[in-house]
């Protein structure tokens, strides 16, 4: 689950990132869902577990049917997610003919981190090419500017001159190693999770069933096959949390000197902010505001470390934890990425004088 | 500003608080916002800043005005707030007769910054009277289980026999002093901002002028009164911050303590979770829940520690980090109150046997 | 228990403060055990659980016992603190007469507790001294330099004139306020901690005994008296260390001007550092510092914060995260009010040209 | 720089470790230090900047020298590092016809980052063997245990009966992928620090000459080669912070589990804790420990994230921060592993009855 503020579009337009609050609306949830109970009615005909025919049938059923939102919602509190009353309503709906070939071997765990995983999957491509994007927009603002000189500084302390290509180019240094480290962790993030009630897929007398379920099932939703179950072993969110916030830190970096820069007259942008008060006053608001969502992805990145700590079999509230802090993360991450090429697009002039 | 979640209502129904979430709509901050510049004309006709007739003018014709919601949205990523795009429509629409009663002598942060504190003095009402509930409900509990056996615990271990008063009553020992640390922190809080420009009032000429307006101003709105402007000085708001991760803690202790008493069926609740899996099942999700917001309020209390660094007179990146973190606490506080009440009511038994 | 590095005396030298460092000692702990132990010996013939005479001779041996260091540390990775194998050697080398008035119905924790209480207590009158100390020195650089123009600055931007006293008036506005924060808090942090084993004190039986014996504990130790045990109940602490952290702020903020001032020559400071590559530079080392440590001390309380969720009567895992962060925390703040009122007093202009 | 507390060798015994802390000494450092420049005057020497002669002449009297380290620790305060004291030492102690050969091009942060990376690259080999270790105790604990029925729990319930060898592989799942991930970023990580002033190596005018430097100093301490400085680039090291709290995740839910897993007698470990107030019971500090060091993990890697804006090409701000953080979170993992694998073997009997 997870979800980030939506009907506030005042402080979404400034920090927000419409694709990633769309990911994460109730509705887009429940069409995820939807995707992945029926990709698991399908997998369990393609394992054997039920007649193909059926599961054909009811992943067709599953796909056609509507829930009733209020109803969910209402059963949040007592259940913690969604899928108990979900599913109670599938089956309620359903010739109890197709029961068998419904939510198959699941549990709820199972359809939520999945439809996570799809979720995040199709963003990764996103944030793969956005990081891209932005490398790109670096290398244009060298070429534009790159000869000028700049004033180096350390300690907050003019220092000795360098160029503006020296900085553009520190700026960007991070840029490609943050690609390697996404397509490595990848295939450690974007897995399948088939576990059933303990985790055990078909119980004691049938793991292979369930393996070869949870097999059929990553196939089908393009994930990666998981040897076990991962409900209590959350490494990949935290690691790919971490990623989320290293690129934050990239970027928070170049906001942090835009905004300097800007205070020493070394940098001239188009498009600034106006103040009500000022109105003749240029604030880089976009610079500033690299640098809060730099800030934020760091402290959440706490946060999904602190939910490492699953109890047992299962943590439900380290679980809910993921769920306020990841989407937060995301939304950040992708307001940063593409504020940030904007911004650095929106560069005139860069460097002394 | 800042913003809570709201279409997500699923995630809503489980963590959120319906009164904090609408608290932090786009409606109700630009209500807010035109109650502050509403009562802001009036403070400068009690001020003498203008004719006391314009200034009710003024103040009519702004309680009267509905901003074009598109375009406010449409100028927050380069100015960074909503105030400069409104007060220019609100100029616009006016007749320029009015112009010297509108917005006089502020700049954005002020009427932004004693919006949220209009929303955070009406919120402390509320809060005080839900830690007396929960302190009632304990009560209660001790009333019908207080004197049942219970194993008392310590480091996971079985220790020596207590009875559940005195478990219950280590939960709401702390209680009272969240009581009285709100009393003490209010008058700190809920401060009436207004400094202009760069914090000088009335500026260096008029200070004494613009000081009689920021009492009138803290006067209307029923705030304490500010010897000078606190945009750059966000203790009030930290410590406050504070007093709400305090407050989840004492929850999120008792959720923990429930859910591990649970565990070994030293407590039985009514109206527990489900489990798609296993039917039978009772999870104590609201205990959980309490868990999650007391690590989730200890995590974000570290941002708004990081946004007392304001640069100069005035930070953005500090203040939005401000707006992403305290409707979050605000909303996991709030439900944590309601919660944990509602939680110690539905407590059945408790105790051995 | 906690403790500060010590060894890595180049690291203290830059961020560490020696007052605190000493406190945190094993010396410095076993004396204050020791100190603790026998006003519990003493309190506990006051309260008449054992004989005056007895009480006192006890407290004697109690003072003069010298533990074996090496035997205590061996001992810590088994019971997770040095009491028990203290508690173990004092017994044995006292004549077995006097066991009744020694560790007379505590557990471990009370000791701890209390200890670290009274190093608290006196480090308190210290801070709030230092508070002063920081905003003389913000009164007598106005008086030196309060009247120089200087522009204001908002959102990293120029914005209109000022004068260097709107600034610094600014800094240490929150100064006040943090010395009544540490008036209102003392008397709900500096309390004896009593409770014996699961916080029952005398026990069922006795409890008015195990009452008395702890009021005449915190009388001889200067502590307030507690009603209860607060084992469980850290807000106390918590609360506290929110304080550390709003101070650090205050500190953190000037630091940052300080650095910003620096780099565009709006203020002159003797002492800087200097560079291995570039000697005429003066690098502003202190203010940097203290932006450090401010950061610092606000991703600790969250650590702080997360330890109030104590397990049952009283939690290993969350007290140890306590002694982690809280040395490190105080050592943060002390350094900080020292080195920030010695960067005041070394600021010879300030101002423009 | 960094350091971890050292004198405080009573909590050292808990929650630290020796080998860790012995690396962050004074001592330690200033012989790192004078590996590093001894090996980069041998690198100029083999870039053709000195003679090799020379260069080897300037390396013996480095290794050679002993520096006054009070007078190091005198001047912290005022250059916040120690290398411009040791370099000034160094050369006036030198005959001056060395000095070509020493510090050649360096600035302070080149010595000090190479020399981090040089301790970080010796105790990841130690990292890799001992999640090894770790795994392969789980091994031998499935082997001894592995059959034993235990009740599966999900949310702090009782759900479905599992075996231990479920719960144990579900402990050690995670381990192979922390050895991937180190082994993949390691190349990042452990690369050499070398840029001169403001990051432009040999000036630019001889960046080639720079960059020769560069790759011998790397070649002859076993480090990667680094195209580029990354003063201003910190990710290589917050994603390493990442890693670090990753490991610790793993350990502290192993803690957590048996920490539980005591209170419901469903563990029976040798060598457990023991209480002052009560000698017959069993604290499983140790499992409390793993908890107590992964939630600080969490908290501190933070503070690795927010340290990554630098500011411009070097910000001392920034990098103070990850010298209080990152021994600690080595400390804090080291002492982690050693302590889980111990723990593991301690298990005498796991499962129910």
């Amino acid at each position: 689950m997870g979800a980030v503020m939506t009907k506030a579009d005042l402080m979404g337009a400034l920090t927000g990132d419409a694709g990633v609050t769309a990911l994460f609306t109730d509705e887009a949830w429940i069409a995820r869902i939807a995707e992945v109970e029926a990709a698991l009615s399908l997998a369990a005909g393609t394992a054997g577990a039920v007649a193909t025919d059926l599961a054909g049938e009811a992943a067709a059923f599953v796909l056609a049917f509507r829930p009733d939102m209020a109803a969910l919602q209402a059963r949040m509190p007592q259940d913690g997610l969604p899928i108990p009353e979900y599913v109670r309503q599938l089956k309620e709906a359903a010739d109890p003919r197709l029961h068998p070939a419904l939510h198959t071997g699941a549990t709820s765990q199972d359809i939520l981190d999945t439809a996570l995983l799809l979720a995040l999957a199709r963003l990764n491509d996103r944030f793969d090419g956005e990081v891209t994007a932005l490398a790109t927009a670096l290398d244009d603002l060298n070429a534009r500017q790159g000869d000028q000189p700049l004033m180096g500084r350390t300690r907050m302390q003019a220092a000795l001159p360098i160029t503006v290509r020296d900085r553009v180019s520190a700026w960007g240094a991070p840029l490609p190693r943050h690609k390697d480290r996404l397509a490595q962790l990848r295939p450690r993030l974007e897995v399948v999770q088939y576990g059933g009630a303990v985790g055990l897929r078909g119980g004691p007398d049938n793991r292979a069933g369930g393996d070869a379920i949870a097999d059929a099932l990553a196939d089908r939703l393009g994930l990666h096959r998981a040897p076990a179950p991962w409900h209590s072993a959350r490494d990949g969110l935290a690691e790919y949390a971490g990623w989320l916030s290293l690129v934050t830190g990239a970027t928070g970096k170049i906001g942090q000197d835009i905004a300097l820069m800007a205070q020493m007259s070394e940098v001239t942008l188009s498009g600034g902010g106006s103040s009500s008060a000022m109105p003749h006053k240029q604030n880089p608001v976009a610079a500033e505001t690299l640098v809060t969502l730099a800030r934020d992805n760091a402290g959440q990145l706490a946060l999904m470390h602190q939910a490492l700590l699953h109890e047992q079999e299962r943590s439900g509230a380290a679980w809910v934890l993921e769920w306020l802090t990841l989407p937060r993360m995301l939304s950040a991450t992708a307001r940063s990425l593409s504020l940030c090429t904007d911004l650095i697009g929106r560069v005139e002039r860069m460097g002394e004088g």
